[in-house]
């Protein structure tokens, strides 16, 4: 007889192997008996990100997403992107964990990259001024420099982490890369328990693939982020096996697979629902639902350590439902 | 008794280890008999790109150079770049293979980039419109982009490469990378011996870290050139075992170690001089020298193949004079 009101959760299961991957997160979830209520929502090419979809999250604060598929050609906007931008999420969390017993060329990968998600690159300010001449605008603010910065600092104390590393090409930007360097050693000196270093992006991906466990937690502007976090998934094993979240000022927060929506093998059964349970994983825990988190990550790598029920992609031939029936299987038992 | 003039090679030892491993590029080249005359100039914080210095090049039309500390501070532009930029050197050249007997993580390592050395991020356009507000211009054009194109597909056939990759993030900066991209289309047409294909950024490093025989020569703007040419020497174990070359219009070319000056060991005779050997290799075949080239060749790898004599940085304890002397050992028993 709780008195607690039950979290209800956005859930977007995007489009291609985002239906199936969804479902298997509904199921697991079920067997584990997480307290909360899915209300799904369509973002596709067609609807975009319509008042239905703004109002789930604005009121829910929480989401969970699947792949979308963004139509080719100019004009449109990655609907990826877009509610990063419209929810104000200005940090994206990718830990790269190596998994006990999938065995990749690397064992002891242990990383999270902290992107900041609002600006750089990404910031859409283009021209072309002259026929044949194109130029990109890269915006680095102090403002989003230093708040992301706090976070990565924040994220290291609430997780035990050792070390914060500021990933720039300051040598070259010396103003933009330069004021990103400058927000985070502002920051790195209220935190005096956590060490600091600063790399650049290049050195920063050579050590990476020479030797990951050097790099703890590193903090990026936008596209460093998108390289450096794409770059670990594939230390260990890739996209189909890493969680990610993007977590707003007000606590707002949506946890999604990075992945594409693989339409190759979509509706066949095929796909790998792991990204989208890590994800789901990470949400229970900004959520405070730590048993049931726990409770499911151990059936999730236990799974994939033992290597007898996989996916196409890992090299086996088991299907979406025989994954997620062997994960509930072992939830129910451990119950 | 040879009426062919004497080619003579520019030297800029640069700094720190450049000193030493200079040296021994030096010794090796006078073992091989390699009939080239060495001009060497000095460029440092102190001098730049003296006077004497360009003449030099302009004369000679190819250089060789170790590694230059720029001074920290801004204000200071890298000489590293300054020598690019003012030679007109628009193509950054770095093969990277695996080598035989030394262990890596990979042994299938075979790719080539081929780095727009001229514009990109590089452009050095940056402003501050507001306190706490920095802006990068990134300039793209077609002219550059297409020369690139046209050089990769050129090396491609003459190295008996299959297929070029256009790396680029055309997704989110559509003008700039957008016309990298057209530009290289409209290139790949004109050699339909060679397979033509484009990646992402993020997921090209990923597939360089999943399964990098899967590359071949890699096309790319200035950043990312800088990162993926970083990444792939890692992956056969650093910038100390990768040669590079920057190419200019009219023949023009400089060869450089891209690693650091290494402060912390100069003078001390530990310094691995491969990359700069490698680099001094890729100027021979250049030069039209190859019988030299692959006599030098052979020595390095069979050398560094037996993994007797190495230096500190490959795990070693063989002094920068012991791998020079043994290299000239082996290449005096073969001539
Ligand atoms: C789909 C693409 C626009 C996106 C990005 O660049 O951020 C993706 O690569 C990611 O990392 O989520
Ligand atoms: C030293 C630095 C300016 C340079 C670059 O960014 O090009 C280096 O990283 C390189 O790759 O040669």
């Amino acid at each position: 007889y709780s008195t607690q009101p039950i979290q209800k959760v956005t859930l977007i299961p995007g489009d291609g192997i985002g239906l199936e991957i969804s479902e298997s997160v509904k199921k697991v979830f079920a067997a584990a008996k997480v307290p909360i209520e899915w209300e799904t929502v369509v973002v596709d090419a067609n609807t975009g990100i319509s008042k239905e979809v703004a109002e789930s999250i604005r009121k829910n604060k929480i989401g969970l997403k699947g792949p979308i598929s963004t139509p080719i050609g100019t004009g449109h906007q990655s609907l990826n992107l877009g509610l990063r931008k419209t929810f104000g999420l200005y940090a994206n969390v990718r830990p790269c964990l190596s998994i006990p017993g999938h065995k990749t060329r690397y064992d002891d990968v242990n990383t999270v990259v902290i992107r900041e998600n609002t600006e750089g690159e990404y910031s859409g300010i283009e021209n072309m001024p002259v026929k044949g001449v194109a130029q990109s605008i890269k915006i680095i603010t102090k403002e989003a420099s230093t708040r992301i910065a706090n976070y990565a600092f924040q994220y290291a104390l609430a997780n035990g982490r050792k070390k914060v590393t500021c990933i720039h090409k300051a040598n070259i930007m010396k103003q933009s890369d330069g004021l990103f360097v400058k927000s985070c050693r502002e920051v790195a000196t209220r935190y005096p328990t956590v060490k600091y270093e600063e790399l650049t992006i290049d050195n920063n991906c050579m050590q990476l693939v020479l030797n990951p466990a050097q790099l703890d937690v590193m903090v990026l502007p936008n596209l460093y982020g998108d390289i450096v976090s794409d770059l670990c998934a594939g230390l260990i094993g890739g996209l189909g096996l890493t969680p990610s979240g993007n977590i707003g000022e007000n606590g707002t927060a949506i946890f999604e697979a990075v992945h594409g929506t693989a339409p190759d093998i979509a509706g066949q059964n095929k796909a790998n629902p792991t990204a989208l349970l890590l994800s789901g994983i990470m949400m229970l825990r900004h959520l405070g639902l730590n048993t049931h988190a726990n409770k499911i990550e151990s059936a999730v790598l236990t799974t994939l350590g033992e290597g007898k029920i996989m996916t196409g992609d890992m090299g086996g031939k088991s299907s979406c439902t025989d994954y997620t029936d062997e994960l509930c299987r072992k939830i129910q038992n451990a119950n």
